[in-house]
């Protein structure tokens, strides 16, 4: 395959390098990334907390400081290059996002945030403006949290979330202990919770991230505003009936655990559109017991992912897709049980925010285009904090978490433009 | 638990003790076949061709030997015991069935029939009845397949079915071959083929066998006839849809691999009513891919399992199953695509016969309830070569191939005095 920069370049629009923005210095970087933990199938491979990552953080702080940002690295490892602003005890502006990865992941999911919160700072070098706010660029830690099941750590440390105190137990699947992993990137578990700050002193949390999904796409649109991050409730089903032999139990004497099973599975999928138009719901997981072919299945277990970016039609959803089961279990004869194994509320962008992000995409003559973050990301953990906003980047067929993933450079400038066009009034303004 | 002849005796109207029958000789006998290989779970663990079916059989043969039955075992390991008839030149009547058992298996699937075959030449020995046609009890080998997923072994070798000649090819999960299990309990796979016996010398084949299933039982019948061996058609369908993330997939962009799987396993549930009562279809495996719980299900491969007892409404059938699986996809806007990986034609049971066993079950006033045999047995393969009848005693609770496998001695007692009485019929009608 040929590299991402030859990937990138060809295609590009150069009316779009304006502003200080510059198409090759973003496809190189990029490109240079990527080749920071490379795997055989041409993706990207930087676990959190791995030399990988740490190599990459590095370059990139290298970039800072020839932007003449002041760079520093926190206790739980997370990045920061900073521009002083003219009043620059003022509440700080923070934008940026992660650089780990999943396992044989894509070449923009969270570097591209990052890179374009360092672009705007290369723009204002270029164009010699100077924030009245100061601007600080974060590539926080370990967000995927692809070896230890835990994410958003450096998000999560820095806001001082129970999370962190957490972490001395937690372990990968090779036993190996995260404590030991973050040693040998120079950090100490201990420290953690030193990287911590004065929230008082953010005045906004902004991220670029890739959509990870086909709304844009489908709506021909290169960049969207993020409405809110939707919340998560997990739910775990298990549908009992009575096993039985295919060939000497007839219709009418069955209790078939799969057929309700089944019927639930497709009354799920029809819910979400009743409650409301962000809604969504999935049976993802779903395994059948005996799962032999000559046998009526006694039982089925499956999850179902239930999202939306409001509680109150979350919670509605929820409610109306138990009771749709339970009534379709009693009318099959099986019973039903069910458990909630996770919850995490919605997590609300602000409104000034999304007000300005709007003003700032029309004024680079892009549609004020919002959806929904179906998946959580660092911002949900800021937000929940300080006022947050995001924007998405059109995915190139959707596909994400796979060397496949792709955004086209002309879509990446014109976010660039956006977001610096809102950072720009956001380290102005000072109400 | 209380051995097999304690769980036996305590229920037993002993008012069926007449006509020569033994309810204490028939639980007595059921027992000490249980203790030969009995399991951790009290279950029967006799696998074809092992060393434990072998000494059921030696203990069968003497308990023949004392009814002053002929025995002789021939190079399938197939054991019979012939009781001349004063004709004795006549084509035999051969009833019985197998001894072998699945893996922690009950104690009445297979040895009740070997045992009934048997409780009829005992009661003909204590009334004094001489047939006018030989009869012969037969103890077939490895109905079950369990090591070597074969099975039927014993009645195939008799009809000289093409079977025979692969089992040299075939081996178990250990690695084990056919063969050399075999020679550990005396025979030798080479002289198989000389089992084969001339079919124009057998009249009627005979089986009397547990339900395994629920409908007697829900009619409150101890013993029914079978009315035909259900046809099997087994098919395997794949849904491929699109894998995407459950949070970042929109529900209006989604194809659900899962989603039209299901609205599919629930339409064939609905189906085999539309073609017959006595149809029946099972999807009793399927699974889902990827099967994360946050992941939109991008394919799901499902076995379907389809059978009636002719073989115009099973095809029938089928073709409905496929039409319908077809339009729910393509509606759903995923692809299936789908085989036939098995067929077997369904075996009807002789009329003549049948229309003998229903006056034989009035004579011992019982009702001549019909029902077919949705499982196979040697009587099917049997029934392809020679004029063959089917008795079901009834299953507690439906259960079979468990440990739990039960049927009450009045059961089986009720069953053995309308076999004697329709093979005391078969062994003087000459015609």
């Amino acid at each position: 395959m040929p590299s991402l920069i030859e990937r990138l370049l060809p295609d590009y629009d150069e009316a779009l390098d304006l502003d200080g923005f510059s198409g090759r210095r973003l496809a190189s970087r990029l490109s240079a990334i990527a080749e920071i933990g490379l795997t055989a199938e041409d993706g990207s491979g930087r676990p959190g907390y791995s030399p990988a990552e740490k190599k990459a953080k590095d370059l990139v702080c290298d970039w800072m400081r020839d932007a003449g940002l002041a760079v520093r690295r926190d206790a739980a490892g997370n990045c920061f290059g900073r521009r002083a602003g003219r009043s620059d005890h003022l509440p700080v502006v923070l934008c940026g996002s992660h650089i780990d990865t999943v396992p044989n992941g894509g070449h923009f999911d969270g570097v591209l945030g990052v890179l374009l919160a360092l672009e705007t700072a290369e723009m204002w070098k270029a164009t010699g403006f100077e924030p009245e706010r100061p601007y600080e660029i974060v590539i926080f830690s370990e967000e995927e949290g692809s070896s230890f099941n835990v994410g958003c750590v450096g998000s999560s440390a820095i806001v001082g979330a129970p999370l962190i105190e957490q972490l001395g137990g937690v372990s990968d699947h090779n036993g190996r202990s995260f404590s030991s992993a973050v040693e040998q990137v120079g950090l100490s578990l201990a420290d953690f919770p030193a990287a911590r700050r004065d929230l008082s002193q953010i005045a906004a949390f902004v991220e670029v991230h890739i959509e990870q999904g086909l709304v844009l796409e489908g709506h021909g649109l290169p960049v969207g505003i993020v409405s809110g991050i939707c919340g998560l409730v997990s739910l775990e089903m298990t549908v009992t009936g009575q096993a039985g032999h295919a060939g000497t139990t007839p219709m009418a004497y069955r209790r078939d655990a799969l057929v309700a099973a089944s019927r639930i599975v497709a009354a799920v999928s029809e819910l979400p559109g009743q409650v409301s138009d962000t809604a969504v719901a999935t049976v993802g997981q779903l395994n059948v017991s005996p799962n032999g072919s000559n046998v009526v299945p006694g039982r089925v277990r499956f999850s179902v992912d239930i999202r939306d970016v409001a509680a109150e039609p979350l919670e509605r959803l929820v409610a109306r897709i138990v009771e749709t089961a339970t009534r379709l279990a009693s009318t099959a004869g099986v019973t039903l049980s069910w458990t909630r194994t996770f919850s995490q509320p919605p997590i609300a962008v602000d409104e000034k925010l999304k007000a300005q992000q709007a003003e700032a995409m029309r004024a680079v003559n892009l549609a004020a285009f919002e959806l929904p973050s179906g998946a959580g990301h660092d911002a949900m953990v800021m937000g929940e904090h300080v006022p947050m906003a995001m924007f998405f980047v059109r995915s190139k067929d959707g596909i994400s978490h796979n060397p496949r993933e792709f955004s086209s450079l002309n879509d990446c400038a014109t976010a660039a433009h956006a977001l610096s066009r809102f950072l720009t009034r956001l380290v102005t303004n000072t109400d």
